[in-house]
């Protein structure tokens, strides 16, 4: 039986670039005790991942070269040589960009079981999934909203900003989003009930983006999520009222090589500002409290998303490259079956 | 009865100097009831008082203009038609550049009687005033140190700096200092204790001064108070570790004019910083707790200061200047009496 994996086979110079990866063919091993085989349905594309291309100092190592790319997976269990798993298991775990793994189920938190009665197995890469629990905790652990303040978020219609302001809506604030193009806001106002969308693509210069954001959040802004940087995270620093909170959780426009710096950090003391970096997976303590209000959210439709779906491994490399100009409507996702 | 007073004239255009500031003779008035007369022995200069004289938008509102210049004194009352104080009393408050001042003593928080028999006067200026309680928030709460851990700060041997280090060293840290010139940091370690003093004036460019620090701090930097921003906080930010603290209090460097940027952001993220900006005096339920340590410390002896001190009224516009260059040496206080 045969496996397709993509491997990093090369190092991005400023832009990524499909060349920076090679699909490889190679066997399916046959399992050892306390093994199963994961057939994987859909495969998560993130923008962390543009951060482990580069081989500089960063939060986490980076990835190998002639190594499946990493990455968050959903599938079926079809072989177990494991009491933990039986076939037909659905399960989520961090396959990487390959149809198939072999995990050691004896490993705690490689595999998990997922339940999909009322939500479907690919929101598990989603809103009940790693970019929901980031949401989660950067909105009520950072931004700590509170009912009649503002909450705004880059990347809106994505599948961190999405969870971002629909939780902040929950919790009785004005939600703000920032988003590219006018298909993509009106989706965050129409379809997830934000209350407001700027579209930063209409607004190039500095001037004018401050203005829209003015109108988009006329009493400021109490709680920031970031997921872009540059010059929206410029913007927004001047609109943050007295004592704003700022969690930083990506900062996708600098991932491509020269540092983007930051206009305004004398705003931080001038309007005491608590700004803070922080990566989900090191707060797993927090993960069943978020996933409880995600899945519920989801399962009963209050939590809306979006998925944008390439078809097939080998289409992985563009939908990616995709996702970092911004090409995708909401979640990205790579169908495997 | 003349009291000689020095008003804010015109704002700086760039760098402050002389001319934005005139030396005025007006007659001290009689006291009301409820009045007390406090005649000024020193009065504080604190950066601070650079970003008051710009109209723009900060924290606090602008000194206005053909007024007293605002700052802190300490003094002794010479008449009081109050039966809070005495003549005698000493007193510390915001009096402003000028010999006199009539305080309403029925206004709480205005004047406070300290007690100079085991503390100088002129320390209520420093480390057992204003600059020793911001030293103290935003060491303990903002950087919280814990034991084994590294704690720097910018403007080190400074009325503000001297007092984080020798607490964070109190409290089982390693404690570096940045501090301009050969002579302030020799003062730093040989006789404030902390364990390293960067010269940031002989480390001019970036690689000599992140090579400096990471010789000063081979484990990283845990906790760092920040006095001035620009190039020094670039480079620190290199050296902070996983989870390090930032506590924003000055950002010296940019009051001219041109906002200073911040070269990495990304770090903010990467290494999963917590950056605060904070003001002293909206934390004043905190100022019992600081005052308690920093009294008993300068009253034993154990927390050490320096104090640079100009001669009359007169010269306080030219030390306020100095102050901005870093030419004072500890405290910057301008002696009336």
């Amino acid at each position: 039986m045969i496996n397709q994996q993509i491997h990093l086979v090369s190092r991005p110079e400023g832009e990524a670039s499909a060349d920076n990866f090679k699909l490889v063919d190679v066997p399916v091993p046959e399992l050892e005790d306390g093994q199963v085989l994961v057939r994987h349905h859909y495969l998560s594309l993130d923008p962390y991942m543009r951060g482990r291309m580069n081989d500089s100092k960063s939060y986490a190592q980076p990835q190998p070269l002639d190594q499946v790319m990493i990455g968050g997976t959903v599938g079926i269990v079809e072989k177990s040589r494991s009491d933990a798993f039986g076939v037909g298991d659905k399960v989520v775990g961090m396959g990487g960009w390959q149809q198939y793994a072999v995990v050691d189920a004896n490993q705690p938190g490689l595999l998990r079981k997922v339940d999909t009665k009322h939500i479907p197995l690919s929101a598990y890469l989603g809103p009940v999934g790693m970019p929901g629990v980031t949401g989660w905790y950067g909105l009520t652990k950072i931004c700590k909203p509170e009912a009649g303040q503002t909450i705004a978020v880059s990347a809106a219609s994505g599948a961190v900003g999405s969870v971002v302001g629909q939780l902040a809506k929950a919790r009785g604030c004005r939600a703000i989003g920032i988003a590219g193009g006018p298909e993509k806001c009106a989706y965050v106002v129409d379809e997830l009930g934000f209350d407001a969308c700027v579209d930063y693509k209409a607004h190039p210069d500095p001037k004018s983006l401050n203005a829209a954001l003015r109108e988009a959040a006329p009493d400021g802004v109490d709680g920031y999520f970031e997921n872009v940087g540059g010059r929206i995270l410029d913007a927004m620093m001047l609109r943050m009222n007295a004592f704003g909170r700022m969690a930083f959780c990506g900062m996708i426009s600098g991932y491509d090589g020269a540092p983007m710096p930051m206009a305004y950090p004398a705003l931080i003391l001038q309007s005491r500002l608590t700004v803070r970096g922080f990566i989900v997976s090191e707060h797993m303590a927090d993960w069943p409290d978020a996933l409880k209000e995600l899945g519920a959210g989801v399962a009963s439709g209050k939590i809306k998303y979006r998925e944008s779906i390439a078809d097939g491994l080998a289409s992985a490399p563009e939908a990616f490259l995709g996702l970092l100009k911004g090409k995708n409507f909401g979640k990205q996702l790579v169908k495997l079956v």
